[in-house]
């Protein structure tokens, strides 16, 4: 399994310094005593207020160490992947960080980390040190669980006693807030794959149809595994989940939406989406990302935390931080939505008949169509393997519009074409034949000649495009089909002029525009333009349609 | 693929309505228009200055609707996945922002992006508008490349212009900063997977030894391909086609760290980390990231930016800014550190020697070292897989100490144990063994008396950690085997009661203690505790050692 890793020894330690060196907040350190001890700790933090200390095993970044600055934590204890930090090192970082007015330590509910943070307290008491503790077992996986689990809902609690202690009050208040928070919070998460831990060997437990629900952040399986579902059923699941959890009082509530670490931004805000339509989200008043905030190394999974709101969490949590990791909240979840500018864009053509234009029409509709997989394909080899679906979503606009389009009229027929095309098209390809219809509906105007008129449009493809013939593009199949025709010949021998170009961009060493001139030129050999492609088949089909019946 | 989204024609759409439902900035609105018209635009904007348009193909969240905000951009117009946007798109969000100051239109080098804005302009000028437009070309993956990609370089570019802009500047220096920032910009990427195109099969070109670098944001393949290394050499790999791409002038730099996709955060930090540590980190004064900027789906890879300071564009990058996906910046890459408190821990232990005790300590530590494997096994079916490292790095620092250990001294030898352990092991197992040698030593040192010292020890391990007899921990075969000694049976009776605890933990259907307590009993059944697997392997060797000789 290929990772950004150096020695897995150094995982932690490096990825601390790292995080060190680019957070946008630079009044944090770290302890020294690598690599035993590694505590970050606000270097803005003048001991005048109660401290709090939180952390865990590493591989939940940007947890903890993300939530380390102002109005948020003054310090957090970061241990190996997965494993709880040592006692020495949690009482580094409550020494480090405490004066007079005591320290809280809020820890996620497992064994480890209640062990070393309960016996570094202890340390600390006998030190002196006002020291308390709040446990958060936020885990909704199994109800009425022995020891539910800390996920991602510990945030609420940072959050709520980071405002607390920011506003001066005492140990007492602060643990009061934290333990007040900690017991109304819950959470679920679910994932589409485990986790990879450094060194180990992939635990490849879940099938290809499969989904995790109410998984650790560990890579520890989940309690149950569900059938794969769109996103908007995941999301409903989860949710479904919590809403038993939270049962059926009235009260309102903050969410997280927690990215487990490897889920691409567009389908965080997808699973976003997909909240904002449950039943639940009538409930929720203020939402915290969707964002990393507690991950599980590269889990391709979300969780979802909910917290109680009162008039004061509800104050703590919109309050600003000087936490890098925080990610901030948004209040309500509703889109605006503002009327869209005039562009004045379609002239309406007039509907008008012509048997045999229609069926050019129609034939290279359908030619398009049935070519989507074979241009995807191609293009996939050298680009972003979309030219099919691009061509193939056009043609299928064109041949549903048939009836509409001014069959009768040339000039208006290629505007109607230009028009539909820019509409609905999109991609190069689609503004490249939008420009080749414009101009050539205005050159049909002054002289009704389809193979002059189309020349022309390629020549407004060549003016704005940057691309020459030889540049492996669609031109490469469109100006010598064209040229065959302007020269006298028969469409029959443009549609061979059109292929054989076509067939020689595989030959071309090099592009020199559009996607593929990114691509080296071991890549290109053998493969043809899409975009020549499709053109060559529109000349083979429309040379088969205006075949004179034998 | 499994991947978080639903109909692939609803994906942009229902991307930027989660990203709108939940930005912090509630200032942001789409105009209406779905799906063709995909427009993000600023609420709190009174075109009162020069309007910044950008966008292109969506799938490079947060790119570019996240840098819509006040000090940003004015609208991004988004199109379909790695499709440009419409012409009318990009024209109704011209219409939209524009007053008479002006737009200035940022376009990443491809032609769909330069003719569709293009055409746009071209319409919107038509219409009275005073429009502009600046291209950006950063990538150096071909060095004197015909035309370069935009890349995420073009992000410097919208926080320069948005900078120029909210100063109130005119059209012209607005374009005038940007054109000054694209031509100083440079940007490379480096991938270890390709991207997966929802609807698309997955292009798997790539070798399992295999890294991608120059590559695109559309899944275009890299113009070379490199043999898989750390992370530390990978970033220096790239560091160095930038550094051929700027020279050896003597500019200063500010960088971009961007996330393509798929890099879990603590992996991005140690790219960071190994950023700081190249040649290239001393001509760099500014660091943006590492973060989601312009990512390319699900791609497990990163790109870095360079872009050349003025005194200008280095006050422009450091303010701030309403959009939500700009993540700030860090002046300087330093790291602080500051000495760790003395937290008073170690007692100076005297080496002493006995040969007996010395080859138990012995054949404990070879015994756990070469238990690794299995154990991590057991854990990685029912936990986080990580029991084996945990003991075996623990055996091998014991190991490493055992000639400054205390052996003749039953209490001290105890007390260094616990020592050596809580400051080396980490790890639930860490402590507790840690609590276990301490309480054995006090009792040790009043009754020196090897089987009931460790029951005391045992007895502060069900206090602290919260399990009992038959919670499936290694508890289980602990308890028996220390119980056997205390009722006078042999070693090797211990031993066989110590094995038998543990083989029944594979039939305990619940954990009630520990990770594997969130495990379903299904997934339990017939998989041995390893806590309790350790515990009867140390008890076996101990009486495999204390035999006497025959």
């Amino acid at each position: 399994m290929k990772r950004f890793v150096n020695a897995k020894s150094r995982i932690v330690t490096e990825a601390l310094d790292g995080f060190l060196a680019t957070s946008p907040n630079a009044r944090l350190a770290r302890l020294d005593g690598y690599p035993h001890t590694k505590v970050i700790v606000r270097t803005d933090w003048d001991k005048s207020g109660v401290a709090l200390v939180s952390g865990g095993g590493s591989g939940h970044e940007p947890a903890h160490a993300g939530f380390v600055g102002e109005g948020m934590l003054t310090a957090a204890v970061c241990g190996e992947i997965f494993a709880s930090p040592t006692v020495d090192a949690v009482l580094a970082a409550i020494l480090a960080v405490t004066g007079d007015a005591g320290c809280l330590l809020i820890v996620k509910n497992y064994t480890g980390d209640r062990l070393n943070f309960g016996l570094a307290a202890e340390r600390a008491k006998a030190l002196g040190r006002r020291v308390e503790m709040v446990i958060v077992e936020d885990d909704v996986a199994i109800p009425g669980a022995h020891q539910p689990r800390g996920l991602a809902g510990t945030l609420f609690v940072h959050k709520v006693a980071g405002y607390a202690a920011a506003q001066g009050l005492s140990l007492k208040r602060v643990t009061r807030a934290a333990k007040d928070t900690a017991v109304v919070c819950y959470s679920i998460g679910l994932s589409l794959d485990t986790c990879t831990v450094p060194g180990n060997t992939k635990e490849d437990y879940l099938g290809d149809n499969e989904v995790e629900v109410g998984l650790g952040i560990h890579g520890e399986p989940g309690v149950s595994r569900i059938i794969f579902a769109p996103a908007t059923k995941l999301m409903r699941t989860a949710c479904r989940r919590l809403e038993k959890a939270i049962g059926t009082s009235a009260g309102r509530y903050a969410l997280i939406i927690n990215n487990l670490g490897a889920v691409p931004p567009i389908e965080m805000e997808i699973l976003a989406n997909a909240f904002t339509k449950t039943k639940l989200a009538n409930r929720v008043d203020l939402i915290v990302g969707p964002a990393h905030l507690m991950t599980s190394l590269d889990m391709n999974g979300f969780s979802l935390s909910l917290v109680q709101l009162s008039g004061q969490r509800e104050k703590a949590l919109l309050s600003e931080v000087g936490a890098p990791g925080w990610p901030g909240v948004r209040a309500g979840g509703a889109v605006s939505v503002i009327k869209s500018p005039e562009t004045g864009r379609t002239k309406k053509h007039k509907a008008s008949k012509n048997a045999g234009v229609r069926s050019v029409v129609q034939a290279v509709c359908k030619t398009l169509v049935s070519a989507e997989k074979d241009l995807n394909h191609l293009d996939a080899q050298i680009g972003d393997g979309d030219t099919g679906t691009t061509f193939g979503n056009a043609a299928r606009v064109v041949s549903r519009a048939t009836n509409r389009l001014p069959c009768a009229d040339g000039a208006d027929l290629a505007g109607a074409l230009s028009d539909l095309l820019s509409q609905n098209m999109g991609g190069t390809s689609g503004v490249l034949l939008a420009i080749l219809f414009a101009a050539a509906g205005k050159a049909y105007r002054q002289n009704a000649d389809w193979p002059s008129a189309m020349m022309e449009g390629a020549k407004q493809i060549v003016q704005y495009g940057g691309a020459q013939r030889g540049d492996r593009t669609m031109l490469d199949a469109l100006l010598p089909g064209l040229e065959a025709l302007l020269d006298g010949k028969s469409m029959d021998e443009a549609a061979v002029a059109a292929r054989q170009g076509a067939d020689a961009t595989a030959r071309m060493k090099k592009a020199r525009a559009g996607r593929s001139s990114y691509v080296g030129s071991d890549r290109l050999a053998g493969i043809s333009d899409p975009g020549a492609e499709a053109i060559a088949r529109v000349f083979e089909s429309i040379a088969r349609t205006v075949k004179p019946r034998s």
